[in-house]
């Protein structure tokens, strides 16, 4: 063993039970576990950040609905950006920094497969679960091949300040589109104009937003960005404008619900002739590292921001971590930075 | 005056409230007007038949949120397919059949405008204002322009014995498709398969008709045409397959309900790359010759049938008519055949 992490244990989260409202810490058991052995042909990788994911929330619910389920007693599942400490693998060598989809834990061991190889001189570590993870690509893509705005077009991000919303905004932006921005406080809508340069940001806990965004689009929505579905999707339905497109990429604000509720106001579709779409990232696949060079450019040349906030701590801090999540306390990715980024 | 039309009288049928549930007899009133002048420029129609839009229970609701209104007092807006019986236009003779938009009544008059020449030859005249009507066209483009139905995929027609959907239904068979039909009674569902060559049709108020659904279409659904929302299009969504289309063209079960309901299960738009459409008729005004042309070859040729169903009576029989729309007693467009057609 090369790197000391065998003075140390792997901390692990479990699921303890299936949670109601939002998650909190007493429905998570953190365990300290042995590090695991690292085989023929495996590799060991010490995470250094672990990325939130509202739809955690979904997987975790009494439901066989969804592809993936997290049931108590699993261990809790989540992507990590971390460091290769051990290598039997010819694929991977010790120091090597890759994304790996192993769970809420300071160790994990893989045979490679699903593990990716990152390169930091394009992004810092922990931009890669985020901005520039799938969070990011989710918007480059999103952005690029299914809403396309055009220079002159309204768009409207749901959500703007989050993970995927934060970088979606910014590359409309720099589509020439005027984008407006939703999100749940001030402090956000200030930071969504200031630090991103949205043209117009509106704090949807205001009670007359849905006036607000009336007056900031004047000529309709072109594109919808839907990160949150529930009422704010279903009230800015009423302002598609012609031939919209309103492209569904969550629906946060639905996963803490026993009951999902769709929106009554996509009759607004007939009227005007738009569509509702879906989307799922991994189509893009292929085309990850060509999104990564072009976000690279945009980072380098000061066009685009790769927003994270950091909580730091360690495995057993997750579950809080997630509540300040679903409160909304973040600017762009929540990252939980364990003790051996430092 | 040239037709003996000056012995009749003009009945109106009138709004007198707003109605509860499904529209009645005592919601309306007729009136015995005498036949309008016809001026200089004007022509003079006499209705032959009325069309029934189960729309128009829409448009009488206390709600200013549609483009057209029906408030107690005013006329109950409609189309008719009539003969000019007096013409002092040019562009119109008399013994020309035409389509109008005067409301339920027995005589039009109108400077020209919005009246359209119709060839009787292509299709009878009550077939004009059903399935070679606006139904009709709806059904073309929809299914040429927007579904688009390739050979082998599988279509869902909701509402498939309705004036839209009867004809849908027959060209995505036409198009090659599997067509499968919900529609609202046993006796419909025989007709759809034995009339119409639809493959399956299923009873919506059987109690395991999804489970019906989901055995009729193995590998789901490539393209769900929606006449009715509610229940039915929110339930057919969970079987939308990948890069399925769900084309909006009606929600008539929303029409008597004081809130629509919205389809909570729009999520799986996203799992599976679908897209849930508008479509608006009148887009394609400048090809509707193009799209009658090919439907009177289909008819000429025993490939297409336009069903309606007609309730004799004059302008007074119209609420009544109305009402059987709503529980569901037409097999096609249902149409009020008034005592100058005979």
């Amino acid at each position: 063993m090369s790197s000391g992490h065998n003075e140390k244990v792997n901390q692990q989260l479990f699921l303890k039970r299936v949670p109601e409202g939002i998650a909190g810490p007493e429905d998570f058991e953190a365990k300290q576990l042995p590090i695991p052995e690292c085989g023929d042909g495996q590799v060991l990788v010490e995470s250094h950040y672990l990325g939130l994911d509202a739809a955690l929330r979904l997987i975790v619910r009494d439901s066989d609905e969804f592809l993936f389920r997290v049931r108590p007693g699993d261990i809790v599942r989540g992507s990590a950006a971390g460091l290769v400490v051990e290598s039997n693998n010819p694929k991977f060598a010790v120091g090597d920094y890759v994304l790996a989809s192993g769970g809420v834990q300071n160790f994990i061991v893989s045979n490679g497969e699903g593990l990716e190889r990152i390169d930091v001189s394009q992004a810092p570590l922990g931009a890669w679960l985020g901005g520039f993870g799938v969070s990011g690509l989710t918007a480059y893509f999103a952005v690029t091949e299914e809403c396309k705005p055009q220079p002159g077009q309204t768009v409207l991000i749901n959500g703007a300040a989050g993970a995927v919303g934060s970088i979606a905004g910014q590359l409309c932006k720099l589509a020439g589109a005027t984008v407006i921005g939703l999100t749940g406080s001030a402090e956000k809508c200030v930071w969504l104009v200031e630090e991103l340069g949205y043209d117009i940001a509106i704090n949807y806990k205001d009670a007359d937003w849905y006036e607000q965004l009336v007056e900031a689009a004047p000529e309709r929505l072109d594109v919808i960005f839907d990160n949150v579905g529930g009422t704010i999707l279903n009230e800015s339905l009423r302002l598609i404008g012609m031939h919209g497109v309103v492209l569904l990429c969550g629906s946060t604000s639905q996963y803490t619900e026993e009951e999902m509720s769709g929106p009554s106001n996509y009759i607004w579709l007939g009227t005007m002739r738009a569509r509702m779409q879906g989307f799922v990232i991994f189509d893009y696949v292929e085309r990850y590292s060509e999104a990564r060079a072009r976000m690279a450019r945009w980072i380098r040349d000061g066009r685009l921001k790769i927003p994270s906030y950091e909580v730091t701590g360690d495995v057993d801090v997750f579950p809080e971590a997630f509540q300040r999540l679903y409160e909304g306390k973040n600017l762009g990715k929540m990252l939980l930075k364990l003790p051996a980024a430092d």
